[in-house]
């Protein structure tokens, strides 16, 4: 079958189908490409094989002969299964895991994949195919849920203007908070702004914001993010750290303990409140597409993707 | 009367008595050295004036009369009683706050302070002028508790074996919690070792941990010690940063964001739990004092404050 792999290049190459046989066997309908795909060409995790692990599919085979016929997603960590953390139910940081298309397990940028029975969630009909390959990057603007509450009550700021900030700004927004969205790029956020969402762009945010915001979620990437955050954020406020910075990050020490401040790490969520608010309509992801590409042209499709200004770029099988 | 003073340089120096007549004026009669009070002496918060903030004393004299004659001591913060913060109780972090000793309002270190009437709480009569000079920075320590919960089951860590350390490793020990006491100095680990608290050095310390502590207490205030907390934390566990670092601080946001880790800066707390573990016998602070000077030595006080090993240090007026 064909495969997008990365082994220091990046290209289009024939494998073997997987045929694992104590797991689904997925066709592979359609995938998307994320930023951290970019990363790992760029040698981030140490990742080699093929890459991808945004993607909707339709199970071909499985062990009981589950889910077989039906259109899923899958949840993209796959825990040992006997560690205290996965017997906790928590196998998403489980230490012996494996990453689809991150670490030591081939992605979804190929005809065929194999993943664990209990990683697949069957995606309700109403969610096109191009909605369900968001499941994954909309169930970690998701997690910010899980890990902290966020009511009408609360001052909010979205840092970041991204795919992952345009989804955690429309995941906050369901919670009927006070919510600014501030980014850079004023046509990124006409995206939020057409959901009713109040938008900044950082540059009129800059010495205009008292340090009041209650929450303040860090989607940037980029260290002046970051530190803007630890700038609004009010007294014993809440940082939501979801983008991973590189590089030299500003911290401010002083400042976090002075002020009674709580930074919270937060990465994958779980799926099915994504499929949920899809399923809802509570969230729209198709004006996050810039373009869609066949498989065979997948490696043209991440240089593409990789321009300034493009967001989402999906692959079809 | 005589005060240390700290104007660039430190010196005892003869001042006016404090004479506000919207407050209460308190003469002192034991006051504590603390890291704080050398740091500003180093430069600190820019502080010039009376230093000092750790105190016990009798009120002489008060609007209403309140607290007249009794033994007191003083929370360190006086908001401004009319913002938002102040509004809703938390005048600890108004914005125009002064601090004794440390903003904008003259220390304890002198025969008679001024403070607002709601800063005072009476001292226990079972608790001794020695002890209960060590209210405030053992109400940082009762802090950590009003921010997170400590339960039996939680396998926590405590860095650092400085004066601060002593207490909070002897606060967490109440809550019945899985405790280990990790710092530099064997005969200040032997202080909470004599409370039955397992101790480690933190040279015997390294390599030694799986990342499985649910909480981490990082008061050590150096960058190792937070670096050894990001280190033995579990995923989704818990850093408490309880002392002010500065200089460059090792942060490794892509560990806290993978591992989705709580970071909560911690600083000062209410005194009334401090006081209740005091009259309980539940702390003891007697073996942190090192040295007792007379006000009028506060100088020399200072400098011996600062030597390799000494602890606690306080004068008396």
């Amino acid at each position: 079958m064909q495969a997008i792999v990365f082994d220091g290049n990046l290209k289009l190459q024939e494998v073997p189908r997987p045929s694992n046989s104590d797991e689904a066997i997925i066709k592979v309908s359609r995938v998307g490409i994320c930023n951290t795909d970019i990363e790992i060409i760029q040698g981030y995790a140490g990742f080699n094989g093929i890459l991808g692990h945004e993607f909707v599919g339709v199970v071909e085979s499985a062990p009981n002969d589950d889910f077989v016929g039906e259109r899923v997603v899958g949840e993209i960590n796959a825990g040992c299964g006997v560690c205290d953390l996965c017997a906790g139910g928590d196998s998403r940081h489980c230490p012996n895991r494996t990453v689809l298309g991150i670490v030591n397990r081939s992605g979804a940028m190929a005809e065929y994949i194999s993943l664990p029975v209990s990683n697949l969630l069957s995606v309700p009909e109403s969610v096109s195919d191009e909605e369900a390959v968001f499941t994954e990057p909309l169930a970690a603007a998701c997690e910010i849920l899980e890990q902290i509450r966020v009511s009408p009550s609360h001052k909010v700021a979205v840092i970041g203007d991204g795919k992952l900030g345009l989804l955690i700004a429309q995941v906050l927004d369901t919670t009927g908070c006070n919510l600014t969205h501030i980014g850079k790029h004023a046509n990124k956020l006409e995206i939020t702004a057409q959901r009713g969402i109040p938008t900044l762009l950082v540059d009129e945010a800059k010495g205009r914001f008292d340090s009041d915001f209650d929450i303040v979620v860090e989607a940037s990437g980029a260290g002046s993010g970051f530190k803007l955050a630890q700038e609004i954020v009010r007294p014993r406020g809440t940082i939501v750290m979801k983008s991973t910075i590189h590089g030299d990050v500003p911290f401010d020490a002083a400042r976090i303990i002075v002020n009674e401040i709580t930074l919270i790490g937060s990465r994958c969520g779980r799926f099915e409140n994504a499929l949920a608010l899809l399923e809802q309509g509570k969230v729209d992801v198709k004006p996050l597409i810039s373009k869609t590409f066949p498989l065979s042209d997948g490696v043209e499709a991440i240089n593409y993707a990789q321009q300034s200004g493009i967001m989402k770029v999906q692959l079809t099988t």
